[in-house]
Parts: C-alpha cells; sequence; structure tokens
C-alpha cells in the first residue's frame, strides 16, 4: 500500500515518536507488550502534513483507512460505534513528538447520539451519568470542533439549575440532564445552522480536522516559538475505544504502584474503586480501598493485574506506576509509567534491583535524580508536627534543611546568642560580607530580598546551612528589630523555624528528624564513584566547611576564597587601614598585619585536606565591600585608625564605583597595588613550606581572578612568582605549586590561546561569566527574570542552570583554545553551575577535568558527574 | 661564501628588514639611491642569534669580515680608522627589525684613543671640542660596553668643575676636559682592571658585544612582551661613519622639507648652521639661517641639496624630511624620511602631488591621517593670543573645538544665562543625561571627572562641542558655585576658554578663528567618496545635528537614541509620571501624554532626512535616569505630580540598582513594560505616515536594543508590530520600516545565528560591548585604564580604539553567523568605535553595510572607510 495514514495500536512502538507522536508511540508499545489497552488507532503527522496541503481537509482514502480501524476496533473491543445496547465511544486526543501540555484539543465520549446515550444508561444501570457524558461531550464537541464559544453551554446550565433549584452539578438528577442536552443541541443549531450530528463517523471526522487544525492555533505557534518545537513537525491524532469502570459491581477502576514509592519497598502499592470511574478516585468522593481488597473481590483480576505489573517492571526494569478500570472483570491498562518516588525510595529500589539482577549498577546510577538526594543530607522537620505548625509566609527554598531558633536582627545580636547557647535565626532584608559571622552562628538564615543567587542564598549553600531568601511578604526592619507580615509582628527573641527545602516559615518551633544516610545510600554512592571521569572538588573556605566537603567525597578543593577570611573580626581592621593607606608604604605596613593571620588561615586549610589540590583565588571583591558606609561606621573606623572621619568619608567617596560588578577589583587591583597579592602568595607558600616542613603534603594551586588579557596574567603572574621566590630563598626551602587564572570575563574565553600559555589551570567562574555574557546584573536582575520565565523567553534562570547555548559557547570555546595551545593545562569550573546536574552534564561532555561545588552539593555533583560519564560510554 | 653576516651598506635595500633591521635596511636603501650617505656596514640579526649560540662571543670569521669592512669604509670615505690626524669615527647603533625606542644602546665617536684624539683636533680645527667628544665617549663606552656606571664619571666632572670654578659644562676649557679625560680613563682602569682601549678595533669589538648583549637585557625583554615582539628576532648592529660639520667654513649642517610643513606650498623649506654639528641645532644657541642663504654661502652644495631633495620626493612620492652635514664642501645626507605636516599641508600637497602626476588619487587619500582631519573642521583660538593667555589648568581633549564664555555650574543657570544672549561655559563635576539642556546651551563643556567616554565627553563629540573633560587637579563645589585650581577659586560668571583639542583651560576670553574648508579639501573628499564601499551615517538625536553630519556627508542616521528626547522640558513630567505609575493603566495615560511630542520629534528628524534611512533606537537607559535622586529634587517632583513624597522616595528606592549598567533597561523594559515601545512605535510610524502623505520619502528602522537571545527580540518586536499594524488600521496607510536590533550583549554575537532570523539588521553597540567582553564599566575603569596603559598591558583604552582582537571575534562571529542565516541582514556599527580610523578599518575588513559616527566625525570616517576600500583592493 503507497499510502498510509492510519495505525492500529497494534501496528507501532515507542520507537515511532516522530511519525505517531508520543502518545499514540506508547500506546501502541503498551499494546505490543500484551497488554489489554482499550484498542483504536492513531492517525500519523505525515497525515496532518498532508492536511494543510489539502487545503485543511480530510481526503477520501484517508476517511477509508479510519474507517477501516473504526471496523476493527469494533471487532476487538465486541461493541459497535453508536449502538444502542452497549455503544463502543472514542476519545479522540492531539499527540505531537514533543509534549504541548493544554496546548492542543481533546474530545471523550465521541460517538454518543440520541441513540447511543440510551445504550449508555443501559450498559452502565446509570441514566445519570449516561446524560451528563452527553452534555460534556456536546458542549467539548461544540467548542472543539465548531468553535461554538464553551460559556454559551455555560449560562444554559445556569439557566437549568436556577429552575429546578440545583446549587451544584451534583444536585441535578438524569432527567434536568436530559433537559440540558436538549438545550445544548439547540444551542448547537442555532450557531451552527445544522442539527448536533447523529451520525458518530461524521463526529469523528470533524473532531479529526478540529485536532489537526489546533496544531496551528496561535497559542499552539507561540508555544512552540518560545519551546524551540519546529512548526512542520504536525500532530498525530489518538482514537481510542472509552472503557468504563461504573459498569456496576464486576467494573471499578484504580492506581497502583508495583512497588512501594515511600520506601522503595518490594510490593504492590495502591487503591481502586469498585463501580467507579476515574475521575471519581481524583474527586474524593469515595474514598478507595487497598489494592491488596481486589483479591477478595476479583481474584483472577487481582492476579492479572499482579502479573501484569511484574511483567511491565521486567520490561521497563523499572518500578511502575499503573491506571487501570476493569469493565465487567476485563481488566484493562489505561496507562503504565515509571513511577515517581521519594529519594530514598529511588535509592533503594535502584540498589534493589541491581541485586535482584533487573538492572545494572550503570542503570541504577542513572535512575537517581542528582538534586533530589539533598533532600537525604538534611535534617527535616518531623511531618506530624509541620502539619500541625502555623505558617507565617513563604519564601525561595534558597539552601535546604529545617532551623528552629529565636530571631535576631544582625550579625552581632545572633552571634551573642549564640555564645549564650542560644539557638539564633538570623533575620534581614539581605545579607553582606559583613554578616558573615552572624551567618556562621545562626541555625538558618531568612532574608526578605534577594534571589537563589543572592548573597545569603549562595553562603548559606556553601555553609550547607539552611536559609529562606526574598521572602516578600515578610517586611523587616532592621533598626526596629522587628519582621511583619500583614498584621502580624515578630520581634528579637521571638521563636520561628524555617524550612529551606520548601521555603515555608513556621511560627514556633518545630521537632527535628536528622537524615539516615542508610547502607543502599553508601553502596549506590560508591558504584557512582566507580563510574565518574571527572574530580569532584569543592569550593571551601575554612577548615569546618572543608573537612565536611570531605565526608561528602569531595577531593580537593576548587575555589578557596580569600575575602571571606578578610573579614574576620582579627584582620578587619588592618584590612581597612591597607585600603585607606594613602601610599604604598602604608599599604604594605598593613599588609604586614594581615599576613600572619592568613598565613594561618591556608596553614589550617592545607592541614585538613592533607595533599588535596587546594585552589586558592587571590584577592577578588572591589575594596570598598570591605569599609562602612553609614555615617556611625565611618566615625567608629575614624576612631579606631586615630584619623579625621573626613579621611575616611573620602575613601568612600574615591572608592565609590557605578558598576562595581565591572570595576577596580580581581587582578586589577594587583595590576594598581601588586603588593596585595604578593602578601597572599608568601602567606601561602609559607604555610606549605611549614607543613611540607612537618612532613604534610601540600598541593597549593593559586589563582588569579578576572584576567581578560594575556598581558594582565603574565604582569600579575610576575609579581606573584617573584614574590614566591624570594620566599624560596628566604626560607631555603622550595615546593611545588600552579598558577593559573579564573576564566570569567568573555574576553578570556575569547582569548583563552594566549592566556593558556601563562596558566597552569583554567577555572571557569560561571557567575561572572553569565553576567557578562547576557549583561545581567546578579544583584539586579530579579526585578526582571520572573517576567522572562513567564513569558517564556528564558525559562531557567541562568544564573541557576548554567545557559549551555551561550555561556556554554565561551566555555567551550575557551577549553578548545586553551587546550591546543597547551595540552597541559587543567580545566575545571568553580561557579555555582559546578553543582547543577544538567550543568555538569555540560562540564562532562566539554572535557573538563573537574567541577566543584558547595560542600553539600557535592555528592549531587559526584552522582551527576557519573550519570553524565555513563551517558557518554553509551 | 657560506657564511656571511656583515653587509655594506651598498648590498642591502629596504626589503631586507628583518636581515638588517630597519635602520640598517633604510640606511642601505638610501646609499643605493646614490645619496652621499656616509659609509658603514650593517651585522646582520642572523649574527646576533649566532652571538648567543656561540655563549655570547664574538667569533673568528665574522670579527674578520667587519675588519675588511672597516677598510672599505675607510677607502670610500678616505679617512684612517684611529688615525691621528683626521680619524675615521665610527657610529655603532643597535637596530631590531621593530622599533624598539631606548631600550638598547647605542656608541658615538667610536674610535677615539688619545692618539686619534689630536687628529679630530686637528682636522676640526677645535680642540675643545675634540677633547669633550672623548670624554663623552670614554663615559659612553664604560657605560655601555664594560657596565661601569655613569654616575662613576658624574662625580669626576663635578670635581673637576668645582675645581677650576666652571658653573655650567660650556665654561670648562680644553684643558679642563683634557684633564677630565685623563681622570676618566683613571676611572676606567680603576672598575674593570686594565687600561682604556688604545686600540678602536678592540673598542668596535668590545661595542658590538655590548649592542648584541643589550638585546637580552631585562628591560628589553619586558618591552617585547607587551609589544608582542618575539624574543628570537635578535637585533643587528650599524656601524657607520661619522661626518663632522663643525671643519670650519666649509662644513655645516641642517635640516629642510622638501616642501612646506605648515601650508604644503611646493618650495624648499629649513635652515641651517655654518661650522656646527647637530646638536648645535637643536641647543638652539646659535641662531640658524634660512636653507636659501646656502645658495649664496656654497651655491653646488645648495644645487646638489634641492636635486637630492627632488629625486627623493620622486623616489618616494611624498614630502620629504631631510638632515644634511657637509664636511668640507662634501654633502653628507644623514636621514630622510616623510615629513610631518599638519592637516592643512598634508591636504594640499596630497592633491598637488595628484595634480603634478606624481602619485594617483587613491595614494593622495592614503596620506591624509583621518584623525587630523578634526582640526580642519573646529574652529581653533588665535595663535597669538593663545601664547599670551594664562593657562589654569589642563584636562582630557575631549571634544575638539575652542570655546570662551562665563562659568555656570548647572544647567540650568547655563540655560538662562544663554536666554540672556551670554557665551556660557557648563562646569560640572561630570555630567549626567539631566545636564543635556545645559550643554546644548553652552559653548563649551568642562568637566572635573571621567574620561574620553564620559558621558560629557560623548555627547559633546555628538554635538560637535568643545568639552574638556577629566580635569582632575579641578575641584568643582556644584553647591557653592566655585571651582578651585591649587589657591586661584573662580566663581560664577568669571571668563574662562577651553581648548578641546588640547584639553587646556585658559583665564579670560581668548580670539576664535574659523576653520577654512579651503579647495582642495573639497576636491579631496570628493575623491575619498569614489573610493570607499561602505556607508558611512551618523548619530544624531535632533534634526540640528542631522543637519550638521549631512553637510559633513551623512548618508542616514545609524543611531538616533531616544533618550535624550525624553529629557525636554516640556516632557520630563510625564516621562516622571509614566515611572511612578503604579500600574499598567496609569503608565499608559502618562505615554499617552509623551506621545504627541515623540512623534514630532521624529516628524521633525525625518523631514531634514529627507528619505535617507534613519535608525531609531527604542528607549534604553534604566528608567532611574529620568527620576531625580536629591531630597529637594524629589520634594519637587512630589509636589509637581500631586502626590506624597514618600511615593517618591520608594520609586527611587525599588528602581535603585548595583550595577545599572547590567540592570533592568534596554528591551527587558518592553518585556516587562510592553506599552512603552508600542507608545515610541506608534509616534514613529505615525510619524512617518504624516511625512508620506506630504509627499516626504522616510525610511525608518526600529531598532530593539540589549538583546541577547532570539525569543527576546521575537516577543518584543512582536509587540511593536503589532502596535504598528493597529496604527496602519486606524490610519489607513502603510509604510516600509525595517525592525533589527542592536548587537551588544556579547551572548547576542554568540547567538547571532538565530537571532538573525528575526531581524532585519544588526548594529554593533561596541561600547557596551566593550564594557560586557572586558568587564570594564566605562565608568569606572579609569581608576585602572591608565595604570594599564603605563605597565604596557593595555596600550589604547578599548572604549576609544575596538580592541579588534577580542571584541572584534564578537563582532566578527556575529557578521559570519547572522550573514548565513540570513542573507539580507544589514550590517552596521553605532558605537563610539564608529569613528575611530583604525575601527572603522576593521569594520570594512569585517564586510559591514555601514559606520555611523557623531556629526563631526563623519569626514574622519569618510576617509577611514575610502582608505580601508583602497587597501582591500590592492
Amino acid at each position: 500500500m503507497a499510502e498510509k495514514y492510519v495505525y492500529g495500536f497494534r501496528e507501532g512502538n515507542k520507537e515511532m515518536k516522530s511519525l505517531l507522536g508520543g502518545k499514540g508511540a506508547n500506546l501502541a508499545e503498551m499494546t505490543n507488550l500484551g497488554l489489554n489497552v482499550p484498542p483504536g488507532f492513531t492517525i500519523s503527522t505525515e497525515a496532518c502534513t498532508r492536511f494543510y496541503e489539502e487545503g485543511e481537509e480530510l481526503w477520501d482514502t484517508l476517511k477509508a483507512e479510519m474507517k477501516e480501524h473504526v471496523l476493527e476496533t469494533e471487532e476487538i473491543i465486541g461493541k459497535k460505534f453508536g449502538d444502542e445496547n452497549n455503544p463502543l465511544l472514542f476519545s479522540v486526543r492531539s499527540g505531537s513528538v514533543f509534549s504541548m501540555p493544554g496546548m492542543m484539543d481533546t474530545v471523550l465520549n465521541l460517538g454518543l447520539t440520541d441513540k447511543a446515550v440510551a445504550g449508555l444508561a443501559n450498559s452502565t444501570g446509570n441514566e445519570r451519568f449516561a446524560y451528563d457524558s452527553y452534555r460534556r461531550f456536546i458542549q467539548m464537541f461544540s467548542d472543539v470542533a465548531m468553535e461554538v464559544p464553551k460559556s454559551f453551554f455555560d449560562g444554559v446550565m445556569d439557566d437549568v439549575k436556577e429552575k429546578v433549584g440545583a446549587e451544584k452539578d451534583t444536585d441535578l438528577t438524569a432527567e434536568d440532564l436530559k433537559l440540558i442536552c436538549e438545550h445544548f443541541k439547540k444551542v448547537y443549531e442555532r450557531e451552527i445552522g445544522t442539527e448536533f450530528p447523529q451520525d458518530p463517523i461524521e463526529q469523528l471526522m470533524l473532531s479529526t480536522k478540529a485536532v489537526f487544525k489546533s496544531w496551528n492555533n496561535p497559542r499552539a505557534r507561540v508555544y512552540r516559538v518560545l519551546n524551540d518545537i519546529p512548526h512542520d513537525l504536525g500532530t498525530a491524532v489518538n482514537i481510542q475505544a472509552m472503557v468504563f469502570g461504573n459498569m456496576g459491581d464486576r467494573s471499578g477502576t484504580g492506581v497502583a504502584f508495583s512497588r512501594n514509592p515511600a520506601t522503595g519497598e518490594n510490593e504492590l502499592f495502591g487503591e481502586f474503586l469498585v463501580n467507579a470511574q476515574g475521575e471519581d478516585v481524583v474527586a474524593g468522593i469515595r474514598t478507595p480501598e487497598e489494592i491488596h481488597e481486589l483479591k477478595k473481590i476479583m481474584p483472577d483480576v487481582y492476579q492479572q493485574f499482579l502479573d501484569t505489573a511484574e511483567n511491565l517492571e521486567l520490561h521497563y526494569k523499572d518500578m511502575q506506576d499503573l491506571e487501570f478500570t476493569i469493565e465487567n472483570e476485563v481488566l484493562f491498562i489505561l496507562q503504565t509509567r515509571n513511577g515517581k518516588r521519594t529519594t530514598q525510595a529511588a535509592i533503594n529500589i535502584a540498589v534493589d534491583m541491581v541485586n535482584e539482577g533487573l538492572i545494572t549498577k550503570q542503570e541504577a546510577i542513572l535512575r537517581v535524580d542528582p538534586d533530589s538526594i539533598s533532600q537525604l543530607l538534611h535534617p527535616n522537620f518531623d511531618e506530624k508536627e509541620l502539619k500541625n505548625s502555623k505558617v507565617i509566609s513563604k519564601g525561595l527554598a534558597a539552601s535546604p534543611g529545617a532551623a528552629s531558633g529565636k530571631i535576631y536582627f544582625n550579625s552581632h545580636d545572633s552571634v551573642n546568642a549564640a555564645n549564650r547557647g542560644e539557638h539564633a535565626i538570623l533575620v534581614r532584608q539581605e545579607t553582606s560580607p559583613e554578616d558573615i559571622e552572624g551567618m556562621v552562628s545562626a541555625q538558618g538564615i531568612l532574608t526578605s530580598r534577594g534571589g537563589m543567587t543572592s548573597h545569603a542564598a549562595v553562603v548559606a549553600r556553601g555553609m550547607g546551612k539552611c536559609c529562606v531568601a526574598g521572602a516578600n511578604e515578610v517586611f523587616v526592619d532592621e533598626v526596629a528589630k522587628t519582621m511583619r507580615v500583614g498584621d502580624a509582628v515578630y520581634g528579637e527573641g521571638d521563636v520561628i523555624s524555617l524550612d529551606g527545602t520548601t521555603g515555608i516559615i513556621y511560627e514556633g518551633s518545630i521537632k527535628k528528624v536528622d537524615p539516615e544516610l542508610a547502607g543502599s545510600f553508601e553502596t549506590f554512592m560508591e558504584w557512582v564513584n566507580e563510574e565518574k571521569r571527572m574530580v569532584v572538588r569543592t569550593n571551601a573556605d575554612t577548615p569546618r566547611d572543608a573537612i565536611q566537603a570531605i565526608n561528602f567525597g569531595a577531593e580537593g578543593i576548587g575555589l578557596c576564597r580569600t575575602e571571606h577570611m578578610f573579614f574576620h573580626e582579627d584582620r578587619i581592621k588592618a584590612v581597612r587601614e591597607m585600603i585607606i593607606a594613602k601610599n604604598t608604604d602604608a599599604r604594605k605596613a598593613a599588609l604586614d598585619k594581615i599576613l600572619p593571620v592568613q598565613e594561618q588561615d591556608f596553614y589550617d586549610i592545607f592541614k585538613v585536606m592533607e595533599g588535596r589540590p587546594v585552589n586558592v583565588r587571590l584577592l577578588d571583591p572591589p575594596l570598598h565591600e570591605f569599609i562602612p558606609n553609614t555615617k556611625e561606621d565611618m566615625e567608629a573606623l575614624a576612631m579606631d585608625l586615630n584619623i579625621p572621619v573626613l579621611e575616611i568619608e573620602n575613601s568612600v567617596k574615591a572608592l565609590h564605583e557605578v558598576n562595581p560588578m565591572l570595576g577596580h577589583r580581581g587582578c586589577r587591583l594587583a595590576v594598581t597595588y601588586p603588593e596585595i597579592y604578593r602578601m597572599q602568595a608568601r602567606a601561602i607558600i609559607t604555610a606549605a613550606l611549614k607543613l611540607k616542613a612537618e612532613g604534610v603534603p601540600v598541593t597549593p594551586e593559586i589563582m588569579i581572578p578576572l584576567v581578560g588579557e594575556l598581558k594582565e596574567l603574565a604582569y600579575v603572574k610576575g609579581e606573584v612568582i617573584d614574590e614566591i621566590n624570594q620566599v624560596f630563598q628566604e626560607l631555603g626551602a622550595t615546593i611545588e605549586y600552579q598558577v593559573g587564572t579564573m576564566i570569567e570575563v568573555p574576553r578570556a574565553a575569547l582569548m583563552a590561546d594566549e592566556i593558556a600559555t601563562e596558566a597552569a589551570f583554567f577555572s571557569y567562574g560561571t557567575n561572572d561569566m553569565t553576567q557578562m555574557a547576557f549583561g545581567f546584573s546578579r544583584d539586579d536582575a530579579g526585578k526582571f527574570l520572573s517576567e522572562y520565565a513567564e513569558k517564556g523567553i528564558l525559562e531557567k534562570s541562568p544564573f541557576e542552570v548554567l545557559d549551555q547555548k551561550g555561556v556554554g559557547q565561551l566555555l567551550e570555546m575557551a577549553s578548545v583554545k586553551g587546550r591546543a595551545a597547551n595540552p597541559d593545562i587543567h580545566l575545571g569550573i568553580c561557579g555555582e553551575h559546578g553543582g547543577e546536574p544538567s550543568s555538569i552534564d555540560f562540564c562532562d561532555r566539554i572535557g573538563l577535568d573537574y567541577v566543584s561545588c558547595s560542600p553539600f552539593r557535592v555528592p549531587i555533583a559526584r552522582l551527576a558527574a557519573a550519570q553524565s560519564a555513563i551517558k557518554a560510554k553509551q
């Protein structure tokens, strides 16, 4: 046969998506697995294309094919289309290659006519149901196939309800509904000019045309542009027999999982309702029964279902979520898909299935969503207590975990409270680097402004500390020390709880449950390590973070930021002295005071890392971040440094920048004040040599940030190496070290071939690179990014998920150019994206050597890296 | 001969730069032109390479070659090396392929010994001169060849001077200098351990070694890294006979141009001194005579020089700048090069030479430096008055021209003064868009902060208005209305003058001279138009600017910024109302007030452009730029709009951005508030239709700024087109228009293939692209860019000269990708670089269709475009 546009479900399989659409291919696959799927057929996407070529008309041979398949379906199911006793009814659904939810149209109960509705009443023994279905069908068909607005019918419904004194639709009797059907048909006749079609085949043809036409409705076109779906794919149409679970006590409907989706236990889990339609289960009017009860009522059907579940697991090699309907003791499987499950269940099922010989370790690894692991690492609130707790408000789930404590409104108060042994919650409008100590001291952090990548969010995730950010209903008055939500006001010392996994803020304290990293988790993560290619490092600035990360499997530090060290109380004064310094000598004198504390910082971190590589980024932020900008703080600093306050004010003015993100920071500081990086290089190397003398191995890497040009790197590196050589000479000892650079400025990626000649490594700073490539300030983009997401322009914030199409080009370009110019170069990523699974997958694909992320994301990154490696092997 | 390392000047030519170095090749070229160049020879760069292979030693065959060439030189000049009567002396100079000024060493008067010094005294008849030369030689040789610090000798000089009571060096007699020579030789002996070499050949070998060694001194190595010169090129050594113009009345020295370098007149122009060395001319001790006087003294020599100058012009086809020495009536040409000249002269000479048949029109066009043309377009101060004027201070020459007037410290006062008929100079710390009216009203603008691309500089250049920016010695107190420089204080109404071409600020008023765009300028610019490929448009926001640009040859508007329009007094209130608006309806109501004035703006501009394309950029800056941020101004606005001041304050707070450059601006405004661009699109199209109805042709182009993603453009363009279709429908008329986008965000360049599918044109916004590609905030980078220039990291500010290596990659990528996806796409540049010659050349090479620049740079751009087109043809 030269032309074939219609395929019975037995003729297809899951590989035929582009011809049959996703839904059609899936129905075919299930049918061919031997499942008793309600029969039917699919009109192919090719037919859709031809439909448009034919001037939006169905052609004769297509109609003939369709009729043939109607007959075939009648045979299979043993009912007749439009029959007056037990009519075959169809659902008509669009189904394109890519899912376009809600964009195209569906018609249910097609085939209902004045005759057939009586048949349905008869076969179900439920007249009310039959006429309710009929009136729904008339409305749906008129809307979808004939473009009669739904509202025309709603008006009729309301009239009848008022007349008969029915409040709700469910108050209507079978008689009422019959009347409504009559009215509905009149509306149709009035609007269309012909009688409501009483020929089921005519209904089918009109509905099929409507589905094809819906492919090109404006909503669908816009949806496709925004979702990168080509316009010329076309949609398929799926025409499937409807089955009824409400045909009496030997009928029913239900949903079940092949294993327990909460715990992973290997036992059937689900529920069902006798004499009911699927809607009844969802509506919750009747309470469903436990699936095992089915065994008592219909033992054969139960056994059949059990076998089906088992076979489907064997076929799909995964836990299945099944929807079924029993029509007169005949079991129909309406849908089967891999079941959703908790992370704990996911891991248990994956490990069990490996042990059962059902799947390989690689398959097991691919089964678990990396992001979901974070649930397992943080404590959570006790579910029962949580239900009884009063919700105050909701913010962004910025950093997972659960925390209860007393509110404090600044770092100082929070630290003092912690010192008194209290549990503190730090509440701020937004945090800044000056709040670090307060954040460390608190159990959790709540901010009223800022997004998922605000300072509070980033730092809290780094610390593995619970944080709810950007709770914009919460009005924080830091001066008055109050937090207001609507009319409720909370003051210092009031107790609240934060759920960092949901973003919800609760009143009072709630019991916490510690996570159990059970045996199967350990087994699973061992398999992960066997598979991954990339090294996973961590971003850590303190020995405590470093230890945490090692416990989670980190293999080194990919980013040790030195600026956080600058804020500690024991050195901030010297740092400020350095910044206020009027000349190089004064600056050096202040730096001399910072040197020993920095050296101690590095000593402590190197020590806990026990020889694992530690990548130290030299000072990055603009200097003005370190000096106060309120009148009072400036006065205090002036007193402290014993200089006129005017001098401080002038410094603040001189350091002010219009766009600090693009200002005097990173290696630019070292070009103007080389002595700063020299001090840091000295501290790093002196600490490393001290440990070496003590027999502790150290692998220091020195990273120069914000480089955009070879000469910039060459100059700054020259200063650093010169200082290190001086240290070597002074101490009469040497140690291996590397000097490399962040690649974060777009120009650095463009010039990577030159820059690589002077760099031992590139570490991609994708946070800043995203800011500069898009021209989005991370601090400001919140104002419009939500609108961008809503309008489908950028679905995910590029600060959360790496923009592989755009920013990714820069990373790939830098990697290719860098390796060509310097084959030994070591490539890694230290931006926030280094802990995000899809971004990690991209890093693996472009061949990076490592990713680095905050400690609590290390297991996630390990899993994502393993998944990517497995996919690459496949 | 297998090995040849030494080349007599007769053996080379100007093509042999890589072997003989630049200087050596040039000496050879002059010699071969038949000029009487003092004879000599060049040791090749290959010898330098071998010198290092030999462990920094000269080898025997090289020495033999050198000696041979010494003999040859003796023969040519008729003197003997180290002779006791009339000694041959040599200069020894380094000369690499690329000029490395001051990086390597030179020795003069080599060959002077105790014997030869007497010979020099004898031949010159000037004993004092001979011993002065000798003592200089000893010091120079010791320093360069033997590394004896110069200071050791200076001490001796000072001792002798004190002893004989000489204040200056010139007070020393021949006897004193003899004594000094004796002392100098002792210093040498003390430091080196051997006698000062009395063998000229030994001196020659030691000096040659020293020059080779100087190639690798640390200064030279750093210089090469920073100037992209490979380390392995090596330097050549030029050894040339010295000639003496101080051998009596038949000797002399001078400098002359083959044409007048000030006016371009075709006559010999220069001066000379009898019985003198070149230094005497420079030192200005004696007043030189006019070159034509030479005819009377030495007619043959004069004629010979005249012929030489004429021949050299024929050879080099350009006006020559000659240095000559006459030694006993023998004319030696020491140097000839293309002479520097004023722009007026450059154009006159170029046009004359075409008329003389000496060069082609294309050659003429290549002769004139495009940047220099701006001198011709602006008025300048009268030279004589200028010399007598008191300099107050100096800033950056931000926008050329000359202006005198009374100081005013804000826009309002300046406008009022102008309305009173006064000439005003607007003095500000820095300007902002709110100062536009003041800038328009003033004769010139002076700012104490900001660089060459600060707001004041950019806007002033756009207006063709004189501006001195970033005069950082000037302390401007805008509140007190004073301007302080050191102790001098200037108040409102005091008169100053600004020279925008030099950046100098003068006290009082100075007479101005208008430029004369003489006949040859017009001829020249006609030729330019014949040659250029690219269209030259202008950046203009007002009809006045547009007319100015058309007069300068602009062929369209490449960038019409609409934000400047928003600041006019008659609409700023409505603009602010629009910004403060709490919802879409209020915003639309305010926009309705702006619509008619915007429409009028576009009407006026379209009208003067008479059908030339006009590219209108829709609103670009963040909204907070339009609302006041001082307490007083906010109060005034609150009164004005009749709303509580708190509401204004809240708006200001809500609009505040950490990095406004990367904030809520450009098309992002249109994603959140589509009604703004809709209003602008309506204004543009309504104005265009009105003119069309009047019979005036209009070619409107609508440009959407800051696009980084196809979907962003598609959404905003959809809104714009929808509004335009409404206008077409309402008015029952249509007009052709284009919608395109700025490419300024780096990601836009990366995604240009996608974006091009929705864009009729790309206009490269290289200002912002430079900011984002480098991560440099234009407003802040001044803090470190000077240090970057000083350290050789970035020699030119990338905001002034396009960074072809980095940012250029993005432009090229966008052009290639854009054209591939949309072959009809029109490509142009509207950043400041569109008026900078080297950047224009780049634009031509990557195939852009047009450049756009401020009106006063249009002729410069035309010339640069023509030069680039000619080079491409060649």
